[in-house]
């Protein structure tokens, strides 16, 4: 856009909504101007709660969560197994469990996957707190609740590698049939491994 | 998601994005992980971009652009063909147009479009204001720049009727086929549009 059209601050807001994902340019300027026309119900709160939120948001030391205080809101629940550790590679796959309520273990948060080639090797994961959790004794069993990717799976590979010497029981999510899916519209891998890991009805 | 897993910074952070155009409430989740993320180089600096933005951009006065200063730049800008006024429902419609560099006339926002049925009448546009440009002698043409749809159509048709007594030129935008658009997918009333205003090759 011309520079002309719209001041400096609209711009500059209209860059910023650009680089959220899911925000392309085009959107990212409707974005700004749904904001602007609800400038009392909207633009304000959100510069308030993005201030507050960047404020207030940080690591948990203990998991690698994000949330606003530390250790985490999960990591501090006392009515969490203690027992159970599930291992995932992002906050949003965490998320993504609690919303599920796949799990009442705690979590760790590897921050990302192993992938040489983008020069993300085992240091640049939270891999060595991971052992330390896993050597303190209070963990049975791991679960890695990682993505079923290549590199998903390479990093589901190390970790357990890597734990070997512990006596931690580790498992990982099953794969199959999503609920809901159609058999037509499902890869050969998933199907084959649905068919291997058949359950009695 | 269940209460205890992010605080209520973060969880009013998802809410507000939730609200913008183009996010829904799992998109919105992926756009708060993102933004606390990169806490340094994108939630900060969109909290301040959005007060920034909240505390100068206003109404313009003369032709009901969002900008940050009153008259906005548009109205402002000496260079621009005061004898054109390009009337349009919406900033978003000004914006576009002035991207595609269209015209160097000036604008006139209604606001919206004649609803009846959402209790959208004459008095909730910006016409008078319209009328009181029409009227001031130095419009020679007014562009009736509305979506071409039933509700556009009717506003125009309404200021066409309401602009009659003064001696402006009205016109409106062409109808006909979109600049890399195939004939095949187009709608009926488009492609009859496009042969009714045929022009020479």
């Amino acid at each position: 856009m011309p520079q002309s059209v719209v001041g400096p601050e609209i711009e500059r807001l209209i860059q910023l909504l650009s680089r959220l994902p899911g925000l392309g340019p085009r959107s990212a300027r409707r974005a700004a101007l749904h904001l602007m026309k609800k400038k009392d119900l909207l633009l304000e709160p959100l510069a308030r709660a993005a201030a507050e939120a960047a404020a207030s948001v940080s690591v948990c030391s203990v998991c690698g969560n994000l949330d606003t205080r530390d250790p985490c809101s999960v990591c501090s629940d006392p009515l969490r197994d203690a027992s159970v550790l599930v291992v995932v590679e992002d906050v949003g796959d965490l998320w993504a469990l609690e919303r599920a309520m796949a799990t009442r273990g705690r979590y760790h948060v590897l921050g990302g996957t192993l992938s040489p080639l983008d020069g993300i090797g085992p240091d640049q994961l939270n891999l060595s707190s991971l052992m330390h959790r896993a050597q303190d004794g209070e963990i049975k069993e791991i679960i890695l609740a990682v993505n079923a990717t290549v590199e998903g799976q390479t990093t589901a590979h190390y970790v357990t590698d890597m734990l070997a010497g512990t006596d931690v029981r580790i498992t990982r999510l099953a794969h199959g049939v999503p609920v809901g899916g159609e058999l037509d519209y499902l890869d050969d891998g998933t199907l084959a491994a649905a068919m291997k890991s058949r359950t009695p009805f």
